[in-house]
This record gives structure tokens, C-alpha cells and sequence, in this order.
């Protein structure tokens, strides 16, 4: 070191001129630290709940989806009676879940292995707003994910609905998918979303291809089997097709539960991550897309005239399908997904009507079989290496075993203690006017024997 | 201090190594201080801003909810009728809001005591990004206000429409809507959301169970008795129910008004705040969940059959119940104001039918009964000490009075002028006919005497 | 400087507390500089996200906007037929705009002049997170930009789909809308958005007047002009009006569609910017209801009756209208392009009947006529100086040239290989029976000559 050098960092000048650098640096440090206002991870924060809350209101438009869907596969003697149903089951849907679903299905500690656990009735939020941030690694609020998932319980029970339609007594209905939604359902959940034994295992259901369409379907099933089908439905001479009294109203149907699915689908990413969001966008509206050709071009073939009702169900076909895996597929997969779903919808309404299981709308063929679908093509298309097709199997059969017991046992129990069933006057004079006294569409001229 | 200390201390090599640390640490404060890039708080800004403009289109499709609601709920010889009625309102309403209703709502300054204030008319936004981000404290930008309230309000006109539907004169109906969304809406809601004297007193209204409903149903009782009960509504033998020509749509209407209520409760939070929007989404939910249910059992109970209009009405009248105070409930207040709403609504409707108040829809009952009884809920349920019964039940009363007289007023004035109602003829024929010259069900065969 | 200073500052006491504090400065500047979390830039990404995604779920549903328009305002015995050829158009739209036509709208570069690239088949994102999130510039991802163009490609097609109902053969339609989406629009489209010639020269369409609305109702004019009009539609003794058999549905369309536009025009400002999205729901929502009202008064003063169909076209007129600039008007002007829209739209029916261009639902009066006039006016209103009538006007001749050769080209080759038309006896019949072997409302008593 030279003598210049030496002098100058000897020199009390600079030494002077150490000191306020040294504290301007400090504080700039300290302001910067501080970050007055919000922090950027807040900001992240705020997005990632509006995203989940505008998902929310998504997953609600799905039950006006349903009910007019049900509604126009229907006939006119019965719109009353579907209508109803669906308002009850999704004001029931909600509040049984504030009751007991919520934490039956995340029930934080498992009582009784990894099957079932409780955490208590009644949703209670963590004190004050940090509780309520913290709650949930910065995805969204208690708040929010109680209302996200509420939106979604009531949706396996109005799947149940559709397949019981124009027959099904309303007071044993009423009964049955509320002990449904309240108890069956969400308990079934906690075996994965709650982080029971099938999460432990591995199983994978992003948006619930299972565990709401399928747990739904099979319901559906159990329910449309018990019943038996519709007067004159199935005849020596054949099966008599009995056609929607309006088809704007399942076009109406299929179009919002469609749109509902990206809140379904895009809020089951749990956060706005745009990268995982969007991609989810991609693959659901390709498999939707992909689900109404397939069964459009299939039916076409088969009946040898386009079908309206069953091209609209290639489109919930092929969202039920894409929904267990709609975060892990390529787009390419995702297109495949929906037109095996599209092709797979039109003969499950052939084969279910050939052993003469009568489902109006044919919510087993969407919700069941496609739902068995697409959680079995995560174990053939995910992109994570993870995913096997054995334990998609399980996880498929786990639920199915479990929702068809539970749903028999309950409807039979129903059925002795008060009946499923309404009478045969009352089922050829129309729900609406057996069930509820009132037409829905007094004013027109209808077809006599309606 | 030992001389080892001392002399590493003094050694020129350390202060060598002193100058590029303390210029570094000097650099990197200034660097994370001036923060290229947008800010966190501008981050949140924009996210504020985001759910703030879909609140807007939610409140939106509520007009679509009122339209199928009273179209639905109506006589098929009416419906083009109400449709074109509400397809005004909201282009009548957001335009004399730009023109004068938003500088009356929001006068900054008060002319007559804290009654009346207008701010010129025509909306005009501060200057530049800078002005129309300062603008809202953060919230959302100039536009993205004014166009959320414009969507409000003409939902007070739009709440009349349904009262007086199936015979009022359509000329004098668009000339009423527009004088009681332009002036008596705007000024009314002055008195709270614009800082008037009902809000220096701490009267509280969150979303308009008084502001928007009550006024809205006061408008309706109004108009509803001095145009009289529709031809044969009431007779000698009773009460004749003349019932909705196609409940779908009513369906889609209270399904789609709950949507909107999403973006009406959870954009009065006026900005993302993820703690109370996910409050308020979760509050608004289980009150419109709670008056279904309770409006189902009490019809059940009451007409032996489980009615779906009221079921329906249900819903909306739990929406009305919360909106005053959707942000200081808890969840189990919100289900106990949402019960009692829908017990109210269904003897509302008997009682409006006893005296002869003929409302087609049941608007009176949902907004202006249910309106109240949620603003004088928050006295009794508030989360927040500051709120008291007396000063909801004067603002109950206050916009009561005010609304009443303007109404009336107007309405009576109209009358002189050019009738209020179409003539005995037009009525039976149905309006569609005599005010439009079409049908809206040209292809069907329509009962004989519709 | 003095003994005491000079003494202190050489004071190794006083060099002690420096070690620390240099230190410590220097870490609070790495911390803060190296921002732990995601940075505020991140967070308004995530923001702008958000936007572009419920912006293309709102255009998605204006594809249920169109069924239900189009549906509504023809015929009965032609709904499945319409809604059938909407639900198609949708998916195969979005289809074959991932298989070539996002590539053709965006080659990135441009293989013949300006005027034709392509950018390969298929859709690839760039590889990983960032790769996604550093594609548009702190907009969007990739997925999300794909998913939002391709929302509004169909839309071109669906627009045609209205011009041709109720007698256009369906196979026919069905491969000439495959074709227009998946190479018409966007080899069109990439003149403008995908940086070709028009952009160049500085033409400006904000969100589709001509991009989208007028080359769709290019399309529609040259379809129902080789079509020719519904069999009765134009006598000798007059212009028979063929109304629309289920008034409620064109309702619900027009509001489904002007929600979705608040996603069309909002979601076109490519990201969540406050100012600017806050100022296109002012202007498209003023401009709509311009159009409304507009249309309203002509439509009374015309027919001497207010008319429901008119009005609801005036609100579509309105927003067509403000498409093309909705970023650069103030609401003045936004107002006064709605209610020239609204004019316009009346007249243009008028004009298109009386020239014998049979357009059942007004498509080309509203998407063409309007989407030129939209363009052309932001060549009069536009506050961005470098907008020029002159530009705007080519723009709208080079669109027009170019979809009417390829429409009039495409359509020609169908009729010529199979017809485009269905018999005589199939059109009297109705498309629902001919071509799809059901009946829209079978429960319903229709008129008999239906």
C-alpha cells in the first residue's frame, strides 16, 4: 500500500464521511425491510382469494345449471317438481355443510384410522384477520374455503337428482339427499381431500371426477335401480323414449355448468397460480370441446340424426372426464380424455337403458361412468410420474363400494319406513300437480296425455 | 481493547475492505428503496380493482334475474311487456346516472344540510391514471365506481316493475322509472352513502337493505295501490290466484339475482379485502340457504303443498335480509336473520293479498318488508357495538317517508296527466298485444281465455 | 476539525461499532434487495391473470348468448336445429383453433408479405413457469392467451349460424363454419392482433368491431344471399313477419351477451390495467345502453309500436358499435356511438328485408353494419390522435374484400358438392323433425301451420 493510500483511508475526512453513509445505508435498509403498506406475498394473497371467491360463485351457477338441465330432459308434468328439488338441495347442501360437512371432510385429526374424523359442528373461523390469511398457506381465507366447498357438497346430491326424476317422492327425496350431502358425502371426501387413507396412498382427484361425480353417480345408480324406471318407459314392444317438453332448457344447462366448471375445475387449484390456472382452463375447455364431437359424431352413427340432449351430455361427458386430472395433463391428453368420454357417454345411455335402469338425463352415464373414466386416465396421462393407474383403481373402487352401501342402505331404509315412490295416479298426472298442486305452464295447451 | 484488536482495527487494509462494503450496502438500499417496478401496494390496487369490476358484472345479470323473474312469474300475455319494461330500466337508469343520479348520490358537498348536494351534471373522471387511482383511497379507479353504482341503481326502478307488472300503462311506467331512478333514488341514498345526515349519524346500511330495496319497495306499494289490484285478482268468492305462465323462468331469475347478490354484498366491501368479502360471501349464502328452507316449510305448512314461487321468493328474501349488514354478521346470525326473512315473506304475501295490494311477483314483500327487517337486524345482531336499533329504525322510517311521498307524487302526477293504467280491454287482452302488437309465444296454442 | 472530533472518529471503540453496523447495513440491502416471496411485479402478473381468465369465461358464455338469441327469435319447429349448430360451433371453434388457428392469427412471423404466416400446428407452450409467464409481457400465460383467443374465434362463425337459421342444411353449415373458423378468421385476424399489414399502417380495432363482428356478418350476408330467403318470407302481397317463438329467450341472450362483452372489450386490454378496463366497462356499458334507448325511440316512432326484438338488437348495436375503440372514447362519445348504433341497427333491418336478404335475427345489421360503423368512428371519436378515418376505412374494405371472396368462394364449393339447403318440405316441416328427428317442446299444443 502505497503512502497516498494509506494517508487518504487514515484521513479523518473520510472517516467523517463513513458515518452518515454508513447510517443512510442502514436506514435505507431498514425502510426497505419494513415495507411500509403491503407486502408484495399480501398482494399475491388478495389475488389468490378473489380468484377463489369468483370460483365460488363459478361452482353456485352449476345448480342452476342442473336444475335446468333436469328441468327441459323432462316432461312438463314434472318441471315443478325438478325445480324444487334442485332450490332444496342446495339450500340444504350448504347449511348441512356448515352444520357437520365441512368438518367431516377436513376434520384435521382422524378418529377412526385414516377413515373418519370429526372436528366438531359448526364452522368457526380462526381469531381475528391473521388467523384468517394464515389459515390456509395463503390461498384464501377460512372464510373462503368453507364457501368454496360448500358450493361444491350440494353438487353430489343434485347429481343423485336427475336420475330419479319424474317419480321419486318428494318428502323420501328431501330425506334422502340431505343425509346424503350431510353425511356421505363429505366423509367419502376426507379419504383424499381431507387427507385420509386414500391421500396417503397416493390416489389423485384434482376436482373430483370421483369424489363428487362418481360418489354423485353412484348415489344416482343405487337410487334410479330401488325406484325402478318410469311408467311405460320400457315396454314389451321396446324401449319407449320419453323426450324433454323443452330443449332451450338443457342447452341453457349444459352452457352454465360448463362455465360453472372453470370455477370447479380452476378453483380446485387452490390459489390464482397463473401457471396452473390457466393451463387448467386449457385442458377442461379442450375436453369439453372434444366430449361434445365425439358424441355428436357417435350419435350421429348410431341413432342416424345428430342428437341434441346426448351432444350436450358429450360435453359434460368430456368435463366430468378431464376434471380428476385437469392440472396434470398436456392438452393433447386432455382432447383424448374428452373423446373417449364423448364416446363412452353415448353407449353407457344405451347400455344403461338396456338393463332398463331408467335415468331421465342420463346422470349416470355423465357423472358415473365418466367420472370412473377420468380418474382412471390419471393413471394413464399425468404428467406426474406419481400417479398410478392401480391406485386410481382403488381409489374408484374404495368410493364406489362405500357411496353404493351407504346410498342403498339409506333409500331402502326410506323406502320401508315411508316409501320412495309416488303413486301411479300421481306419477301419470305429473309431479307438479300431485307433489306440489300447481302446473308449470298453466297457460299453454299441452298434449293431452302429457 | 488487546493491541491484536487495536491494531486490526487501525490497519488500513481493513478500512480498504471498509469502502466497497459500505458503498455496496449503500447501493442495495437504494435499490430495494426505489423499487423499480410497481409497488406491492399498486399490486393490491389492481386485484381491488379486478374483484370491484366483477362485483359490477355480477350486479348486472341481476337485471336478467329480475326480467326472467317477472316474466316468469306473470301471465304469457304479458311477458314481452316485462321484458321490454326492464330492458329500459337499466339503459334509462345507468344513463341518467351518468347524467345526474351519480353527482346526487355522491355530492362531496351537501347544499341543503346534510339532505341534498349535487355535484354538476354528467360523470368526469380526475385527471389522468394518477387522479383516477387517488381517487378511492386504493380501492378502484373513478370509472370502476361510478359504473358499480350505476348498476345499482337501477335496480330500485326495476324492483316497481314487478309490482305494478300485467297493468300498468307503459308509457307512464318508463316516465315513473326514470323520475324515481334519476332524482329520488340518488338523493335518498345521499343521506348514508354519501355521507349525508342518516351517516353522521350512524345509521347503517351496507349493501341497501334500505337504500336500494326498501326504497325500491316502497316505490312498489306505492304504485301497486293506486293503479289497484289486476281485473278478477280479488272477487266476491276470494282471492283468485292467477299463477306464472313458465316457472323455469322464475328459477333462473332468483338464481341468477343470488349470483348477482354476490357482486351487490361482496362489492359494497368496495375493495378486495379478502377477510370481509369472504365474510360476506359466506354470510350472504347461508341467509339466502336459510330463508329457502324456512320459506319451504311454512308454504308446506301453510297451502299443505310445498310451494316453489315462495320457496323461490325464499331465497330472495334471506338476500334481502342480509344485505344491510352482510359484513358484521356472524355465519349463525346470518342463518337466523336468512330464517326469519323467509317466515316473513310468506305471510308478507297473504297479508299484501288480505288488504288487497295486488303484486304480482311478491316484490313488495321480498324488498320493502324483508328490506326492513334486515336494517333493523343489524341493530339487534351487529358485530359492531356502534350500531343501535333506534338509528335503524329511524333510517327505516326516514327513507320510508321520503320515498312514499316522491312516489306518490310522482306517480299521482303521471296519472292526471296521461293514466297511470291501460284500459279494461288492453288489460284482458294482454299487453304484449295492445302495448307491442306482438306475442311472445306466436307457435303455441294458448289456454283460450289467457 | 478539532482535537475531541479527530479523536472520536480515530477512536477504535468507535471503529468496533462500525463492524457491526456495516454488516448489518449490508444485509438488510441483500434481504431487501433479494426480496424473499414473490416480488410485487409477480403479484400484479397474478392480478392481470385473473382478469384474462374471467374474461374468457365471460366470452364464453356469450356462445349461450347466441343459442338463446338465435333460438328465441325463430321459429319452434327450428330450436334443436339452433341450438345443436351453436353447441358445434363452439367446439369445434375452439378445436380447430388449437389444431391451426391460433398459429395462423399469431405466426409471429409473416410468410407471404404481411399478409399470411404460420406459426406450425398445434399449440406449445414455451417450456416451464417462467417460460409461461414471461410470454406476454406481464399479462397473461400462454394458456390463458390461447384460451381467451380461442373464446372468441367461434364467435365469427356463431354469428353466421343466425343469418341462415331455419333453412340452412345442417351438414353443410356445419363443414362451412369449420372452415371459416379455423382459416377465414384468423388468417384475417393476423392482419391486425397478429401484427400484419393493417397493423403496420396503423389501423385500429380494440376488441373486434371488424375483426370479429364484421367479418362474421360478411360472412352471414354472403350465406343468406346464396341461401335465399325462408319459403314465405317475401310475397307479392308483402314482407311477411316470421316472429320469434319464445320472446324470453332473445332476452336472456342479449343480457348473456352483453355480460360477455364486458369480458370481450374488458378482457381486450390484455391485462387487469386499472385505468384503462375501469374505462371500457364505462363506455361499453353507456354505449349499450344508448343503443337501446335509440333503437327503442326509432323502433316506436317506425312501427308506431315499441318493439322488444329492436330494442334488444339496439343494446347489441350499441355494443358492437363501441367495440372497435372502447379504450379510446371518452363516455360522451361512447353515448353517442351507442345511439348511432341504434339508429343505424333499425334502418339496416329495414334496408335488408326490403332488398330481400332474409336474416332471421338480425345478424347482419348488427354485426355488420354496426361493426363498420363501430370502426369507422374510432377514425371520428378516437382520443388518440394517430387514429385516422382514412386507415379505419381501409381496414373495413380490406376486411370486407377478403371474407366476402372466401365466404362467397367456400359456401359456393359446398353448394355446388351437396347443396346448402334443405327441401322445401323439410323447411315447411321444420329443421327439428327433418333433420334431428325431434321435436323442441313435445308437450306443447303448437299452432298447426307452425
Amino acid at each position: 500500500m502505497n503512502k497516498f493510500m494509506s494517508n487518504l483511508l487514515g484521513s479523518p475526512y473520510l472517516r467523517l464521511l463513513c458515518i452518515p453513509l454508513i447510517t443512510y445505508a442502514f436506514l435505507l435498509g431498514v425502510k426497505a425491510y419494513a415495507q411500509e403498506g403491503p407486502t408484495a406475498e399480501h398482494a399475491v394473497f388478495v389475488a389468490n382469494n378473489v380468484w377463489m371467491l369468483v370460483a365460488t360463485f363459478l361452482v353456485f351457477i352449476m345448480h342452476l345449471g342442473f336444475a335446468t338441465l333436469e328441468a327441459g330432459l323432462t316432461r312438463s308434468k314434472n318441471t315443478i317438481n325438478i325445480l324444487f328439488k334442485n332450490t332444496f338441495i342446495i339450500a340444504m347442501g350448504i347449511l348441512t355443510y356448515a352444520i357437520v360437512g365441512f368438518n367431516l371432510m377436513y376434520p384435521g385429526d382422524f378418529s377412526i384410522g385414516q377413515f373418519f374424523g370429526f372436528a366438531g359442528p359448526w364452522i368457526s373461523a380462526p381469531e381475528g384477520a391473521e388467523g384468517l390469511i394464515a389459515y390456509a398457506d395463503g390461498g384464501y381465507t377460512y372464510w373462503t374455503d368453507f364457501i368454496f366447498q360448500a358450493m361444491f357438497a350440494a353438487t353430489a346430491a343434485t347429481i343423485v337428482s336427475g336420475a330419479v326424476a319424474e317419480r321419486v317422492k318428494l318428502s323420501s327425496f328431501l330425506i334422502f339427499a340431505t343425509i346424503f350431502v350431510a353425511f356421505v358425502y363429505p366423509i367419502a371426501g376426507s379419504w383424499k381431500w381431507g387427507g385420509g387413507w386414500l391421500d396417503q396412498m397416493g390416489f389423485y382427484d384434482f376436482a373430483g371426477s370421483t369424489l363428487v361425480h362418481s360418489v354423485g353417480g353412484w348415489g344416482a345408480l343405487v337410487c334410479a335401480y330401488i325406484l325402478g324406471p318410469r311408467i311405460g318407459k320400457y315396454t314389451s314392444s321396446g324401449i319407449r323414449p320419453i323426450v324433454g317438453h323443452a330443449l332451450p332448457l338443457p342447452a341453457i344447462g349444459v352452457f352454465l355448468l360448463w362455465l360453472g366448471w372453470y370455477g370447479f375445475n380452476g378453483g380446485s387449484v387452490l390459489s390464482a397460480d397463473p401457471e396452473l390456472v390457466s393451463l387448467v382452463f386449457v385442458t377442461t375447455t379442450l375436453a369439453a370441446c372434444a366430449g361434445v364431437l365425439a358424441a355428436m359424431v357417435v350419435s350421429w352413427i348410431v341413432n342416424r340424426k345428430p342428437d341434441l340432449s346426448l351432444t350436450l351430455n358429450g360435453a359434460l361427458a368430456g368435463l366430468v372426464g378431464i376434471t380428476a386430472g385437469a392440472d396434470v395433463m398436456t392438452p393433447g391428453s386432455a382432447v383424448l380424455i374428452g373423446l373417449v368420454a364423448g364416446v363412452i357417454v353415448v353407449f353407457a345411455v344405451i347400455f344403461f337403458d338396456k338393463i332398463r335402469i331408467d335415468d331421465p338425463v342420463g346422470a349416470i352415464s355423465v357423472h358415473l361412468v365418466c367420472g370412473i373414466w377420468g380418474t382412471l386416465a390419471v393413471g394413464i396421462f399425468s404428467t406426474n410420474p406419481d400417479h398410478s393407474f392401480v391406485t386410481q383403481l382403488i381409489g374408484v373402487v374404495a368410493y364406489g363400494v362405500f357411496t353404493v352401501i351407504c346410498a342403498f342402505v339409506i333409500f331402502m331404509l326410506i323406502k320401508v319406513a315411508m316409501g320412495v315412490r309416488v303413486s301411479e295416479e300421481e306419477e301419470v298426472r305429473g309431479l307438479d300437480i300431485s307433489e306440489h298442486g300447481m302446473e308449470a305452464y298453466p297457460d299453454f295447451q299441452q298434449i293431452s296425455e302429457f
